[in-house]
């Protein structure tokens, strides 16, 4: 019988376009017979998740690292145990469609109290909940399929968010005529070229012989223009620096490196290049209370050059609409252009860090991120959790090549461990290094089973610190609310599914274990190793004791 | 210091009043101050989950033993991960408050793009997202507190579905004077005596001298009126049946227990007692597909009176407003008062199940599920999860005594394993019994921790037959999305804290085995039992048979 094309195969041939080979989901009735076509399909591989919230998680990895994820779930219970993750991809800019199998028209127009419903005939309340997590939405019928497929992904590729479509199993399977035109037809153009030869104007008068600094940020990065930023560093001789949420756009072995920007959680050498200087050029910079300690960037506008998603300032006199892209360009013309630019010189020597606790005394987090820093090779994915590890690693050295990815703004404990999952199928050539606390792992622990399923390859640096050290370190140090089960963490890899062929398990207490386990880890590189460092449960990075200060409810200071 | 009465204490007393003694959830740095007031009453107890999800499912639980139940989690990244759970208590009617800790009055009022939110300032969209799933909502203010407090409470009791507050900790800690009015001053009635007395006057011409058979369902649970059902029957001799939904409601030993009426996958008996009778008494009764083999009930409304949630009917006549337990203490009057009630005949002598497969041999599903029901104490709750154990379990005799609860309508695999450790929490002379297959434990296994930590002592029988067999049954027979990581279920209770003090691991593959194992799990009492039971991956139970066929996308059949 020859295979007719059906509205499923659209969906997955748009899906494909779009930039995933890959879709992760976990099954239900009333997706079953559409996940056959993603079987079929020659060039989309199906990755089933333990869980809902899990198959979002890693849909947003592979959305960082490839620019688009595709995820099919069920209606109702499927939908709704994702939608953190999807609200999470929404404030963090990772560009998620989530495709959610849906009762048959059929049972829709008839009205039917059918399970995975609220029982009241009514099929349109999870479309309505998940409204302001997504930046486009649509019901899939026989008559929409192709403009709403293709408006839908469009949203979510131009926003760099997530889109939501709903299909009935009845109308996946109806006939319709693959797409005749492209996805993407050319690249929108939203600059007015009128503006940016104001802004370019207004760059030639403003920046010469200011002491000057950059500070890069995540859309950068969410919006691919990372080479177009190195390029721009690489022809200037300005300090620079980013946020934590932009960790890793820039080289953090260079003496231009200024430290990661953090409020007034800073260190002394970046604080005062960001702070006073006489021109502070940003790129793409967002700010949030846990990247700058709670707002407390201390910047003048008046000094600022700020270019962002889709509109370009110079001492506060914005110019619009200019795409991130085309500032970017004019920009690096300008100052490349033989006008004199002054970097802004360091107010004192970088300090290189010098291990606190010697190799054979109890790990202490002052050490352990630049020891685990220095372990790094160039083709690590780090997914830093939010917790000690997002917070210890945003404050140390990088090497060269290594991504690293925390959720600052959306800040859900648990992400990373499926989110690595994702970004390493997406990049099968990089490995993930997932930094994760106890407290935080067990949210999302049932992920380990897929990820040696797939016979993905992450380290896993669980930092076994006993409970929710990052909220003792906010409020009720030794309350009981703080504390998590005591679990077997070594267990964990065989009890989902580990064999001595598929993981390796380590444990470190001391900076000396610690640096032989990523010896261990960095040879076995066909494994899930699982590396548990024992640190002491008050135990805080430098910088997260800054900011929890700021974080603190305001009864507690 | 004299510690003052806060809102957050008068939100707490008022959770007491309704009945909760435990408050399940999740810590956040948007809740930790007033987790504080949680630890600090005296009558109040914090339960810790492993994550929100879970949290909610326990609240469930909780709900359905207790009527009432409460849960606590943080802004945003919480709430929406409790989401799936709330909506499933919506669909499943059970009492849950859920409160979620959100950022400070101060920081909303500035409209801070903070952590934890969506980065635009906005503070409303999770209180919309969660509109269609709950009764009631309200953003607590100083101002309004009381008020709110009370109204949503006494909704959720009212309504015996979830609601939904949110407190910032700086409004959690403001003074306010504790309450002098109880919560509810007295029973709501909202019944016409007019349409009572004409609903008396209809039952006593319908009635008599008709062949009559009585189905019972959830609501008669969920509105705690199963000792006035129990002696209609005892006063009465009518046969009688429950959907699954309302499955161990009524005494399943009694000769007169028809069996589980599931639509055309009812057995012959039940079958003919509910279609071929000449009236119908059908109480607290919702259809839903997977109760009813995709609603393949082949009812006459002509010969039902129908007891419903706030009105009662007479072979299609309706009266209303009549509460359910008014029109139930009139049935009983009625019945009673000296008509002639005329039991319907079964059309043939209730068949016992005969053990299919040797003791020594393989266990096979028609048989495993006979041999479970066996093994049950009239102290159990027992927990069907939506796949083969739901529709097992269903289908069996089930001692006097027990409850059994499931999610027909919602339908989330997963739900069980936490919900039982909610119910066990909220009863904890009785003992949970977990029917649960591999795919749906998976989802959220980690719940096992609390179950240790809280020492909590259920019997978890973990049916492992390598995937969604469910599912298989439905579509997809051999395709990959049914499959799951291969995982060690053995390993699982001792990964998640257990010791040999704590948990007992059995395994049973035949079914002789499964009754040798369940006489350990019996005297184990203060232990968590694990005990996997390996079944076919193809093979299911006869009920689920006949309607997974109902629930087939129409391609399929």
């Amino acid at each position: 019988m020859t295979q007719q094309y059906t509205i499923a195969d659209y969906l997955f041939e748009r899906i494909h376009e779009a930039g995933a080979t890959d879709i992760f989901g976990v099954p239900g009735d009333f997706n079953l017979p559409f996940l056959d076509n993603i079987i079929a399909a020659k060039d989309l591989r199906w990755v089933g998740n333990t869980n809902e919230l899990n198959a979002g998680y890693a849909a947003d990895g592979y959305a960082r690292e490839r620019g688009f994820a595709a995820m099919v779930t069920t209606f109702g219970v499927g939908e709704l145990s994702a939608i953190n993750a999807t609200a999470g991809s929404f404030a963090e800019y990772a560009p998620v469609l989530h495709v959610v199998g849906a009762p048959s028209m059929a049972q829709q127009n008839a009205k039917r109290r059918i399970h995975h419903t609220l029982g009241d005939g009514v099929f349109n309340h999870f479309i309505k909940m998940v409204e302001p997590v997504t930046v486009a939405r649509a019901q899939i019928t026989p008559e929409n399929a192709a403009s709403e497929i293709d408006r839908v992904i469009r949203m979510v590729l131009k926003k760099h968010r997530p889109g939501y479509l709903m299909l009935s199993p009845d109308v996946a399977r109806q006939p319709i005529y693959p797409p005749t035109t492209k996805l993407i037809d050319s690249e929108e153009d939203i600059t007015s070229q009128a503006a940016l030869k104001d802004f370019r104007q207004a760059l030639i008068a403003f920046l010469p012989n200011k002491t000057t600094t950059l500070m890069a940020d995540l859309m950068v990065h969410r919006l691919g223009l990372q080479n177009e930023l190195k390029a721009l560093i690489a022809d200037t001789n300005i300090p620079y620096t980013t946020l934590s949420w932009g960790k890793t756009l820039l080289d953090e072995h260079s003496e231009r490196w200024a430290g990661t920007y953090a409020g007034v959680a800073s260190r002394p050498v970046v604080k005062d290049a960001v702070e006073n200087c006489e021109c502070l050029i940003k790129i793409g910079v967002n700010y949030t209370d846990t990247t700058t300690a709670g707002f407390s960037q201390d910047i003048d506008d008046d000094v600022v050059v700020d270019l962002h998603y889709e509109r370009a300032s110079v001492s506060g006199k914005t110019f619009a609409p200019i795409a991130l892209k085309d500032a970017l360009q004019t920009l690096h013309e300008v100052m490349t252009s033989g006008i004199t630019i002054t970097p802004k010189p360091f107010c004192e020597p970088m300090q290189t860090h010098q291990q606190q606790g010697a190799d054979d005394e109890a790990i202490r987090q002052d050490d352990l991120w630049h020891i685990v820093a220095d372990q790094l090779a160039d083709n690590n994915l780090v997914f830093a959790d939010q917790g000690t590890a997002y917070f210890g690693i945003s404050d140390v050295r990088l090497p060269e090549g290594v991504t690293c990815y925390g959720q600052p703004m959306w800040g859900s404990i648990g992400y990373t461990l499926p989110a690595s999952l994702g970004a390493a199928i997406a990049s099968p050539h990089k490995r993930s290094v997932v930094l994760i606390g106890d407290g935080s792992a067990l949210l999302t622990i049932q992920e380990m089973a897929t990820i040696i399923n797939q016979r993905i390859n992450p380290v896993i640096v669980l930092v076994n610190n006993d409970g929710y050290t990052v909220e003792r370190a906010i409020h009720g140090e030794n309350q009981p609310y703080n504390d998590i089960p005591a679990c077997q963490w070594s267990l964990m890899p065989q009890a989902f599914g580990g064999t001595d062929d598929t993981v390796l398990v380590l444990k470190a207490s001391t900076a000396g274990e610690l640096k032989s386990a990523f010896e261990q880890a960095a040879k076995a590189t066909d494994k899930l190793v699982m590396l548990e460092v024992m640190t002491d449960k008050y135990d805080i990075p430098p910088l997260l004791a800054d900011i929890t200060e700021a974080l603190k409810p305001k009864s507690d200071s």
